[in-house]
């Protein structure tokens, strides 16, 4: 048997965020494989009521736990390090990241218990990992949040580069500048694929460097006479520490509110990035002058527990804004959460609180490449194949058509669970795997198109209706039927009431029906008076609620 | 008692959508009243699971119902006319169109058995409505849609303008070009306020126009060589026809798919505003080669049920895409629809056909005035009084900004159920009446935060337990208690297996507890059982169902 290198993405490669990529080097019976990265994605109500977080299946990985050498983390973003805490116990395999990646991962797995369970291997910027038959080096690239890394990843049968989350900044302010010396030199040597970000493959030019945008925060700040709130993603410390800059600038002190801000800060410090930055404390924060005090704030994508949504309404504990004050998005707005960010600068500017955003100021910029970036990198790697991935199906085909234009002949667009084989004879599809979401659910999981998830979208759209009767055992009715709804609105938009009676007689005629034997079959007739509920009710209320019925015999 | 003028907004003024205006004049004692507009608003089920259509609150107009003299349409979209149907029962006032707007609202008066009770009073185009002590004459202007107004509204106390949507479109393909000369005329005979439109009020620039579109349209089309099909908003029947256009250019037939297309396309025959086009029936459009058909489609925000996302699934009776042909997005994404009009793209790419949206090609404007055109209007009517409408909060106050940098001395920007006395003495807010929403579920309609939508989102996200319970006259058992449960998992991700035990024995444990007395009063037993289980079952599950139970004494 011949041995082959593949790729497989099980995550982030039919949407952007959960990404859970692995790489496998061997015979197809004997295959040894590496894990690149393991995180979530958000789901909003829209999508599953009830559940907030959305897991990669990793079954497929699973099945071969053995054979995982390691799990290589490429930067701390939740979609790409956010489901180690979740699935680790599922794939059992030493972990490998920067010191700053390291430190956030750390929390995830206090959270669920497995600090002691799990190898936590740091490694330093530009280290390598010895995964034999895979050698893994670091290469430092920029993105919006500190240490960001893409993976050399060396093999018997050529180099692959792993670009992880990336883009051209050319001021950065944490860390180096992207490593175009190793880059380029991978690229003399030969690389025979890349598998790159397709995030902003729709967007022309280039996004933009973090030192622009600290320019502008300080200017934008030093306009401001009230008190200013800056939000942004708090992974962001580039950001964070402009946000600090601004408020020096205009003789201000900062206050840090939310959890994850006072986290990654926290991770910052911990690890040497964030050396001689002070925080005011937010219960001192009141003490300042309004314009002597600037707060960076979590909650710019309107999350409804963040501390910008409870300012917004008055609801927080530490800061009030209103009139001459002003509220700074230093971010952008993620699709789908449009609405709850509309919601959140209407609550502003209701309280006559001023609100500034990149729409009318240069104060962000994306951390992903834009098409002139992704041009320069791969002039600079030269793949032999390009592996688009990081993307919808409509990210990675255009993706895949811009590097086509830019010369590299050999494109794949491998959906989640399609298994790529780059060399030999690659890039072929050469398998399809188990792959899908979990959704996680209080402390569940449950995997997707589960019975479970309709049932609950059906009561959450339609309500419940409820029925119990009781039987001798003669079969003679000697409690109820007694009918409940929830959640059902009755002709004038109050809870069912007449409408009960209703749905009783028409449990009643059923049962008038079956024979003595059929009544005290407690499921037959429970399933007869479901059907015949069921049958009726949309007549009357036009919704179909779901029936449970609950027979005794007693 | 003096005569005031005043105006009410109950819908469009907290949101984009839902219009329903209102304008009274006389004492506060006897007021007579004309309402403009009763449109709605579409949910997606982020809001509220089961809840598609949004209705404003007429509560404070069904209390003066008799001194409402008419209801005057402005345009036939939804957010303007949609709610007729639902409302009028509770205003049963006359009400006064143009004739494809008339047409339309047949079609609604129909759906509710109302065509017979309802006058429907069609007016040609620049007619007026003498609706003393109004007097109503519309005023042509451009939008997206033939047969757009703004209403001209003539009181004792002066005049007030209330545009309607609108923008200025030099070339509008459907209908005249925007009125310069009767606004000119308006404004030199002097308005006292402008009631207008805010939803651009972020853009710089103008809108463009329809003719500009239906150029780069037929430029588009000739490039293809597969099947084309163009989605685009139905009721933009100028667009529709450069579809048609664009198609005749290109030697193509053109087949409609989707009610609504059918439906406007139909009102616009009926009045004249089409007169020679001609369409294939779906079911001949397949015996057309590819390059002889163009199909124009609705479903363009990816609504599940529509033509388009049929199409993408592979699930349309007579349209099936692939390999060649090409969609095209004649259309924006409304804020809160982006999630699914991606989805759409992708299952598009997936099944390999070339889609092109406005992000690439110049093949969509918007319907509302730009900056540039809220300046022009400004410096057309000169109104005293500026009253923004037609928007989020965020939208009135930065339309109050622009006014008052236009010269524009007067600004004030009430929200739905502030009434504003714009004369005498006006602009100011006197009064504030109910105001709301109410949400169409099935055949009835809930008001806003009723306790119902609150269960059934509760129940959505969480589930619901089922216990039943009997007892005999002396509170001993007699069977149960049965525990059923919807929507729960168990910890591996099933329906709840093992832990219904546990909370039967929860359920029992609590029995225990109870006197005789107790049990046997159902109401006061049942509420024990819930409260237990209640205080239990979030350490079991971390989450937190409806919990009903049904107790029985027998």
């Amino acid at each position: 048997m011949q041995n082959s290198l593949v790729f497989l993405p099980l995550g982030g490669s039919n949407e952007i965020g959960m990404n859970l990529n692995a790489y496998g080097y061997g015979t197809e019976e004997n295959r040894k494989w590496i894990v690149v990265d393991c995180g979530v994605t958000f789901a909003s109500e829209q999508h599953i009521p009830g559940v907030e977080v959305i897991l990669p299946d990793p079954e497929f990985l699973t099945g071969v736990k053995e054979d995982i050498i390691g799990i290589v983390l490429t930067h701390a973003h939740e979609d790409h390090i956010g489901a180690l805490g979740h699935l680790w116990l599922k794939l059992e395999a030493p972990l490998y990241a920067t010191p700053f990646t390291a430190e956030l991962i750390k929390d995830k797995l206090r959270e669920h218990n497995l600090i002691d369970a799990v190898e936590l291997n740091v490694i330093p910027l530009k280290g390598e990992i010895n995964l034999d038959p895979f050698l893994v080096e670091y290469v430092t690239i920029t993105h919006s949040i500190p240490e960001p890394n893409g993976l050399k990843i060396t093999t018997p049968l050529g180099v692959v580069f792993h670009t992880g989350d990336w883009k051209v900044d050319p001021d950065p302010i944490v860390g180096e500048n992207i490593d175009v010396e190793a880059l380029t030199k991978m690229g003399d040597d030969g690389v025979l694929a890349m598998v790159c970000d397709s995030t902003n493959v729709f967007v022309d030019g280039q996004s933009g460097s973090e030192g622009a945008v600290r320019k502008e925060l300080v200017k934008l700040v030093s306009e401001q006479k009230g008190k200013v709130a800056i939000a942004c993603f708090a992974s962001n410390v580039a950001r964070v520490l402009s946000g600090v800059e601004a408020a020096k600038h205009s003789g201000r002190a900062v206050c840090l509110l939310g959890r994850s801000m006072v986290r990654v800060v926290g991770a910052a410090r911990k690890v040497g990035i964030i050396t001689d930055a002070v925080f005011v404390e937010p219960e001192k924060a009141s003490t300042y002058k309004d314009n002597e005090i600037l707060y960076l704030c979590t909650g710019s994508q309107g999350e409804p527990r963040a501390a910008l949504k409870r300012i917004a309404q008055g609801k927080h504990p530490s800061l009030n804004l209103g009139q001459g004050d002003t509220v700074i998005f230093s971010s952008r707005e993620i699709p789908g959460n449009e609405r709850d960010i509309y919601d959140l600068i209407n609550d502003f500017m209701l309280a006559g609180v001023e609100v500034v955003t990149a729409h009318e100021r240069a104060i962000h910029v994306s951390g992903h490449p834009c098409r002139d970036e992704l041009a320069q990198m791969y002039s600079w790697v030269r793949p032999k194949i390009a592996i688009p991935t990081h993307g919808e199906r409509r990210h990675l085909i255009e993706h895949a058509r811009l590097a086509q234009s830019l010369q590299i002949k050999q494109t794949i667009t491998p959906r989640n669970g399609e298994m790529v084989q780059i060399a030999p004879n690659g890039p072929m599809i050469v398998d399809e795997v188990p792959n899908g979401r979990l959704y996680v659910d209080g402390n569940t999981i449950i995997a997707q198109g589960a019975e479970i998830l309709r049932e609950r979208s059906k009561i959450g759209e339609n309500g419940v209706i409820v029925i119990m009767v009781s039987f001798d055992k003669k079969g003679r009715i000697v409690g109820g039927p007694d009918v409940r709804a929830r959640g059902i609105a009755d002709k004038n938009g109050e809870p069912l009431g007449d409408t009960l009676d209703v749905i009783a007689d028409i449990a009643e005629k059923t049962i008038d029906k079956l024979t003595i034997a059929e009544r005290i079959d407690e499921e037959y007739c429970e399933n007869k008076i479901v059907r015949s509920i069921r049958k009726n009710i949309f007549d009357i209320i036009k919704k179909k609620p779901m029936v449970e019925v609950m027979v005794m015999v007693i």
